[in-house]
């Protein structure tokens, strides 16, 4: 048998499982954005590591070094948010062919700089080897409240599914980038949404303090996956409304032009990197109303959970459709 | 200008010092073993994380996948080892082509298991991406008590510098496996000593809690590039006496049957992975006999410092003796 046949989820759950045993109490592993580790009497260490490998999750052709040292950082950033920690150090290890110019490594590490201060996390350690392909791997140490932590299990039947961004920006400029489509003023704010995610650090802190906020994740394999671990986890179930989903201006009109279905980028795209949650549905008014005036974006309700555990349905316009790869058709 | 240019070193200087002034007060960054965190009242949690590349530093065809697993963790336990730490949790990110067969990745894990069960780390979470060649990454957080910490920095001069354990073996087992040589006993010693490197944790942590211990750090490197980050961190000179450095057995009959110089492969080699030190003069009798008895492993002194910061001189018998590359001369 293959890794491939086995599937990522699949290969993690078979090492978890055999590594369970090992853990003490007060640890949290594998099976959340974080690790959950003790730190004192009231916090804990939130931890989180990411490998970005080029030709898989980038193309050097299509990346500046800059983009690609704030997008390291970013990613691994967002999984913080998801727990509502907050960053401290970064770790970053990086293999770059011997004759990468130093111009090149500059800015990389100007674009994670960037962040570092943006976000106020130290660079604190990391390892530097000669790789024939870059590849890069980043673990950030993050605290949290021990009473404030969010976790995917922590959803409850009849709680309202929100996001705080607009979805499949980053998809759609992937896609963009596949098809060399780039150099309109919309694809190029889509691409720049793909290379330059914003991790939603403050948004997860912000909404770990409040009590109607339960599950978070973060979305970077787009909400169809993402959303079946907070089910999972959490053993409930869950409808969207494909309708309410927020969609930028830029995606729209995209979209149009090349006749994608935006709602597909939206839902199966991935590398969004902002947070979704469940909240109490007695609390959502407020919370929603604070966020936006916090933020000065919305917090948007796409679906709610229910007591179907692990399903997850889509409706459109009221209509239940299924997803076949080409968009949504009902059934 | 390229990356080798600038050399590992200059390069990591160059990325330290851009990242210098975000560090917060009671943090550690780039620059010993392990970076040191601020954790509770007494301790410091103390990381570190290395990445190890396929065809740069182990070839796929000569190493057991078992080996591979339980080396990625030994390489990291050494740099928590050389603080005096306890190492906690470790993060595995490992990229892995997709036709990787199950059963090799079955005995990576089942090596990196065993050398976690046996030093009682967690691995709490990691990543797993597709990718050409096989690619490891190994976070390790530990804890140390913050008066314990030992750091490069710490030495002074007339001390007495010492080693955990011999020299040279897996130097001699990289030789042999790129020069097709094993098969024989001696051989096959030295290529699992290379293999398999037995980290130092307790070693380190007894050590730590000894006054007379100074500066630790551990031998990844070779004993003359690693023994000169101790000079200047501590702003010392040091002389070495060759003669004394300990050598096996097994070492000594295969360098004789190569006609290898097997000081060389001490003194230059590398990945021992067992601890360099410095020791007050009047406590080295003490603590050697002490460490003799606890561990059934002499601890070793090899020369002394002294304050020519920053001068590293080699004796041999006696004669100061310089290194051309191969092998040891008279000036």
């Amino acid at each position: 048998m293959k890794i491939s046949d086995l599937g990522e989820f699949g290969f993690i759950d078979r090492v978890a499982s055999s590594f369970q045993g090992l853990l003490k109490e007060g640890f949290t592993g594998i099976g959340d954005d974080c690790a959950v580790l003790p730190k004192n009497e009231s916090q804990v260490l939130v931890v989180t590591t990411d490998m970005l490998a080029e030709d898989v999750h980038f193309y050097r052709s299509k990346i500046s070094a800059r983009e690609l040292g704030f997008k390291s950082l970013a990613v691994n950033l967002s999984d913080i948010a998801a727990m509502g920690g907050k960053p401290e150090s970064s770790f970053l290890s990086l293999g770059v062919p011997a004759d990468t110019d130093i111009s090149w490594l500059d800015g990389f590490f100007d674009g994670y700089r960037e962040l570092s201060l943006k976000e106020n996390v130290m660079l604190c350690g990391g390892d530097t080897i000669s790789s024939d392909r870059i590849v890069i791997n980043v673990t950030i140490i993050g605290s949290a409240e021990k009473s404030l932590l969010r976790m995917r299990s922590m959803a409850a039947p009849g709680e309202i599914i929100c996001c705080t961004d607009n979805l499949g920006d980053s998809a759609a400029g992937f896609r963009i980038l596949q098809q060399d489509l780039a150099g309109g003023e919309d694809e190029n704010f889509l691409v720049r949404r793909h290379h330059c995610p914003v991790p939603g650090v403050a948004e997860g802190q912000w909404l770990a303090r409040r009590r109607g906020v339960r599950a978070m994740i973060d979305i970077s394999d787009g909400i169809s996956s993402d959303l079946r671990h907070i089910l999972r986890a959490s053993s409930v179930g869950a409808s969207l409304d494909l309708e309410r989903i927020p969609l930028s201006r830029q995606l729209r009109s995209v979209s149009e032009r090349h006749q994608w279905d935006p709602l597909d980028l939206a839902v199966n795209g991935g590398e969004d990197y902002c947070l979704l949650l469940t909240v109490d549905s007695g609390e959502f008014e407020n919370i929603s109303a604070a966020f936006e005036e916090t933020f000065r974006r919305p917090l948007t309700a796409i679906g709610g959970t229910d007591d179907m555990a692990g399903d997850l349905r889509l409706f459109l316009n009221g209509k239940q459709v299924r997803c076949n790869g080409s968009g949504f058709h009902h059934f």
